[in-house]
């Protein structure tokens, strides 16, 4: 490998010819070629030090010690599939079931968030006998062709929306029908669910489940009002639908309160199925889904087997393990919440100051700047989040934008610990000469 | 971790209590309990020693020492998303491109086969403006809602076939309705696609894609008769559609005399589509989709993004390249055919004296015994193919069936090398007490 003698512009030309342009690079008029990763931080080929607010995937880190060498010490003794006996796979299935309801208490293991959230469509259809979906307005589910169908946020941009796919306003109490001053905003929101359900039957259709995840991220970081999901479910299941929590991005305690981000609508509250990706490897392809024993019975009873070819082997099991150690051990959850607070404290000061910060929702590190034209129409400052966005990048800040808009600001950064605090500054240049 | 200690009847009542059934083991009845792996050779946990010739996955032999330290040395630096700019993932596509036909040179990265063949579905769809697709009988293309589609190994047992799906008989030169004595079975076996296709047509469908897996595995280790993709690519171009070649199972050199399965048909013929999977990370969730420029414009055209989270990732680019080192530098495509014509001369002496054995059929380490009950019916001897690897078995050689009949003995062993067969027996019992 050419990794430290080749020049950005080198790469960047066989990029261009060797990969599709459909695979967008960040900063596309000046993209960034990273070399190195350590706790929240990145380091370009120059040396430059970069704080990583935009990725969500390294959740404890990147190239966090305990979750190499884990990975390492698995890969040295075996990685096979799933089809022999193995501690880490019932390890990893049990430590995973302390941290949810008990009824959520099945587990398959995959790849991909994608390849979790298409497995939790084959679930719910074959567990109620229904097809029809129910999903939230500018929700993503994953680049899988029936994930797309299921993604207003795509499908809008392609072939449309299928007959079986049903659309529910967004939750959001800042920007949709029902907001702060509502004195329900959960069960009207939900009202509008149980609505889009109806106007499904009234032609014959049947709903197989509701998807949403438990904070809608793409959708521009919405934080639904607590009650809205029971609600949801009680409408959904009383049509024959099952729950499905997508927390790809928010669980494993980035919320900090809670592990789980569906645990904000209340400690009662138990989807059907909850699916996990992302976080859940630290970067490693590691997929999960989470149902009761009736949905996985019916599954079963089809007689046809699910096998994932490198789902549960002992390295992706092993390095899942050491995520939730480090998470543990490092006390991340309570440091979510804790440096998410600080946060907000922050920007709520800025707040005061700038009419154009509009809304700072969050919760944990789950945050979102939602930039205004004007108090009045809260009419999206697209360009103006844009520019924050880029400026940002010069001071060696990455932070992404979301949101129907492209005009909130969109903190997802690691549930970093002390170990990494202290690397800042001691092998980086800061601000290097280029 | 408890590995050493938990004993297999405990992990296996962890297992029935964690894990779904539909995800099964291999010999449900007694399954193996696998801690360790090493080239060819997987070990229980008392210590014995198996010989592995069912996974194909870990194609360079289990825990290659270079692969490992290869995922090791990435895992240290940096594992982040292909949003940025990376040597890894331009050497990577590069080294891939140079084992591929001149057109196949736009690279997508993925996770696994699945992901691989749903994008290649995608890009069939979006770049021929048709949507049905033709599949070969018994096939099957992934653990996806979209795959299952397209594959009548599995939806036979499920949902039955879509309008859009159409099946085209297996290219099955031995069970098939042309066989070894028919002048030219590579036509006659391309004139049933035509027949499908015109069939389809007749009825206002419209033909995206041919899919089939380069060598047939499931459907019985079959080898489609030299010149029948080409025939078919011509059928199938003039209907609009596209050729898309599954290399997942039988790519990277396995059949010895080529790196790809698809070279056998014809020196000239070349896929608009090839997916890889499986042996690409020898164990790490890695897969890619090479096609044309014509066809990669065309789904940039849409403007909608393509994003893996994990695929093309730096860890998962500097596994594959270890990969194709490996390949290289200890000339396992030359030892595939080597040792497969060994054990094909083997099985043939068999074949000699045992009227059990109907056909044998391969072509490097891809290779097949099919069990008959006689030779006049050629009637599938499941049964007895059952029991064969039964008692291989409790002679601690892995080896699966598969076809229609499941009564295929298949072989898809490791292309492995020397480093590995000198270790046989020095660090276990063949045959432990228990």
């Amino acid at each position: 490998m050419a990794a430290d003698q080749r020049g950005k512009a080198a790469t960047l030309a066989l990029r261009r010819r060797l990969l599709s342009n459909s695979c967008r690079l960040f900063f596309p008029e000046d993209p960034i070629k990273i070399v190195r990763g350590q706790g929240q931080y990145m380091y370009d080929e120059q040396g430059a030090e970069y704080i990583d607010c935009i990725n969500n995937v390294a959740h404890v880190g990147h190239c966090h010690p305990l979750v190499v060498q884990a990975a390492h010490e698995q890969n040295q003794v075996l990685n096979t599939n799933s089809r022999y006996l193995h501690d880490n796979i019932v390890d990893y299935a049990q430590r995973l079931s302390e941290t949810l309801p008990e009824k959520l208490c099945v587990f398959y293991f995959l790849n991909s968030g994608s390849e979790a959230n298409d497995l939790a469509l084959r679930l719910a259809r074959q567990y109620t006998g229904h097809w029809d979906v129910v999903v939230l307005d500018h929700a993503y589910h994953g680049h899988l062709s029936s994930l797309i169908d299921i993604s207003p946020y795509k499908f809008r941009d392609l072939d449309g929306q299928k007959e079986w796919v049903h659309v529910a306003p967004l939750p959001d109490t800042y920007r949709g029908p029902y907001r702060e001053d509502h004195p329900n905003p959960a069960v009207a929101y939900a009202s509008e669910v149980k609505r889009v359900v109806s106007s499904a039957q009234e032609k014959g259709r049947k709903i197989a489940a509701f998807f949403a995840e438990s904070l809608p991220s793409v959708g521009g970081q919405i934080i639904p009002p607590a009650g809205y999901f029971p609600e949801v479910a009680g409408h959904i299941r009383r049509a024959g639908g099952v729950f499905v929590a997508d927390e790809i991005q928010v669980g494993f305690g980035r919320v900090g309160k809670h592990f789980w981000a569906f645990q904000l609508q209340g400690e009662d509250f138990v989807p059907d199925i909850v699916t996990m990706g992302k976080s859940i490897g630290n970067g490693h392809p590691v997929a999960c889904v989470a149902t009761t024993q009736a949905v996985a019975r019916a599954f079963e009873a089809t007689g046809v087997e699910y096998f994932n070819t490198f789902g549960g082997s002992p390295v992706s099991c092993a390095v899942g393990l050491a995520v939730l150690d480090v998470l543990e051990k490092e006390q991340l959850q309570a440091h979510a919440a804790c440096v998410g607070s600080f946060l907000m404290e922050l920007l709520g000061q800025q707040k005061a100051k700038h009419p154009i910060l509009g809304d700072i929702r969050g919760v944990g590190l789950f945050i979102g700047v939602d930039l205004i034209k004007d108090e009045a129409t809260r009419m999206p400052a697209t360009e103006e989040a844009d520019y924050v966005v880029s400026r940002l990048k010069e001071n060696y800040i990455l932070l992404s934008t979301d949101g129907p808009g492209r005009n909130v600001l969109k903190f997802k950064p690691r549930c970093v610990s002390a170990w990494t605090t202290t690397t800042r500054g001691s092998k980086a240049r800061r601000h290097p000469d280029r």
